[in-house]
């Protein structure tokens, strides 16, 4: 297995942060088009499928294989660089660790074995009849007005009036966020769609999306969400998926 | 009971952040000049008067009701809004809620029992001899020396010198912050006063006050002090009365 | 004994920082020539030795006296002033207090008993082989890469290729930030030299260097290293003198 790559400090923070969002330690495919996460938090609710491509290195060889990570330890290491800082990645397949230099640091960086990392979720393919384009910081805003009153989201869509709700209720006080066409960047809505999700998941997903972000919500009713958006110049390609709550009567 | 407000969410969060700087829940006087707040804190030692002015709204219509609400709640929907956003207030009285609208956002506010809540306090008329206005930000800067010693802070104004001293005894150090008649904004002063206060309570009281405000101090000798100010270019006027601690010998 | 000083508070501040880094209580020689510290950390494993010239005081009198003060309280009282505001100091023999005024605020300041606080530690002369010059900057960002892995920080001087590196081993992961004589300000290296350290202790000197300060390291092996440097345009003189910690085989 052989891995060598040269790229930015922030490239790297764009692609890893939606992963570390989600999970500490992953399997990172060294793909000969770039690498590539998926990812499973522990409880089985949000997966994350997150692709960096080969055109965003200064240089890059990789023949296909897998190395497992800890996220927080490599992002502390990036943290050490200034976001346009070089930052160099050399495998070294004998010790089984992953040498990472910015200017005059060295850092050795041990791997975790691929097969102690839980294993990398399918990505279902789904129909979804809802499909909305909000940013990045509409989102975070439905989510930070929802946090005042519940732990739980729901996010829904009209059919007929084309408009788009993020809504919570708490034991005292309602909440909803109104979205209509106008306020969409885009929007296409085959039937009505509605589903109940954990709000901490969504925290965390948000948390990696740029404010101007276009993320793209695929809906359905008593459905998955997933979340699309790409960052970076497009180098850095997400894709969440979040399994819904059961909706209490 | 009916109620219909208009009017931005800054001037509805500087009506209120001088009220829940000592209680958490308040009756509001819906009275057609306006909105107005009486409330004591818990402990009988702090009290607040504030009104609201009905020409600090862009459209007003009340009919001398009383709600109860709770005001952590009510803040945490206007900061959702930037200052200048446009906030309507909608009485429900058949649901008892208030509808709250900030843009896209919708919130339905639990009214609480107004017999639920502590009476409002009669703020009474007082003799006292000593007129001192400061700025917020001298009232500040007091109660941070003082704190550097201990919890509570005697307030001084001397007949003769035509002196006012924030004063406090530590343990083993003692502060003495001296105005004289030059740093003050006005002083009219009958005869010597001093009395002593929680330290907390004016710490909670002056959050409140702008840096720049003219804040009128009226004391006397071992009575409660009065600290009136108005803000938001003199729609919301408030008076904060506090009861003094006994002096120890 | 009598002491009398004006200066400004950033003045003060810049001379009681790198003390305070280190120890709670301090003796300060009120020689004729400026105030002296030296302090030894309650394990016995740091020192500091300070120097502050008569020259950076508007006006300055003192008869070589010694005084106990709590830094923590000193510097409580100085961070009421702005940095360019004058302080007084006026030292009261008889009530044993320090009189300490900015502005219009006086506070008294109760001191230790000298005889109550560590005594002076002696800074040895020592033959240290490795002279290497960094900035505070350099310092900082070693001590915070080798923080990612350990709690212990080597620093070690190459004798052949004039390089200096700040080294930390942790369970996993290796940090070795790299300086070349052109990263240096300045070097002289007589052999190589190598000695472990607590990181916690270097972490709290530095927290006291200027980011643009010269800092002289001064290196031995599995010896205690020095660090000098100077600050408020040289009228503050630093010495720093950190006890190493065994190697582990």
């Amino acid at each position: 297995m052989s891995f060598s790559a040269l790229t930015s400090v922030d490239t790297l923070q764009d692609a890893l942060d939606p992963v570390s969002a989600l999970v500490d330690d992953c399997k990172i495919r060294l793909n000969e088009d770039g690498l590539s996460i998926r990812a499973v938090d522990h409880a089985n609710v949000g997966m994350v499928d997150m692709h960096l491509a080969k055109s965003a290195f200064e240089s890059y060889e990789a023949d296909g294989g897998v190395i497992g990570v800890n996220l927080d330890r490599f992002e502390d290491v990036l943290s050490m660089g200034d976001s346009g800082d070089l930052v160099s990645l050399d495998l070294n397949d004998q010790t089984r660790k992953l040498d990472i230099h910015i200017s005059g640091l060295s850092y050795t960086l041990a791997l975790i074995d691929p097969d102690s990392i839980r294993q990398e979720p399918d990505i279902p393919e789904l129909e979804l009849p809802a499909r909305l384009v909000l940013t990045g910081d509409d989102i975070d805003y439905g989510i930070t007005a929802a946090d005042l009153v519940s732990d739980h989201i729901s996010l829904r869509a009209d059919e007929t009036a084309e408009e788009f709700h993020i809504e919570a209720q708490g034991d005292t006080d309602d909440v909803d966020l109104t979205f209509t066409n106008d306020d969409l960047l885009a929007g296409s809505v085959d039937e009505a769609a509605e589903s109940l999700f954990s709000l901490d998941y969504l925290k965390d997903m948000s948390r990696a999306m740029d404010t101007d972000a276009a993320v793209s919500l695929l809906l359905g009713s008593e459905m998955p969400v997933k979340l699309r958006y790409s960052r970076h110049n497009g180098f850095v390609k997400v894709v969440y998926m979040l399994a819904p709550r059961i909706q209490s009567e």
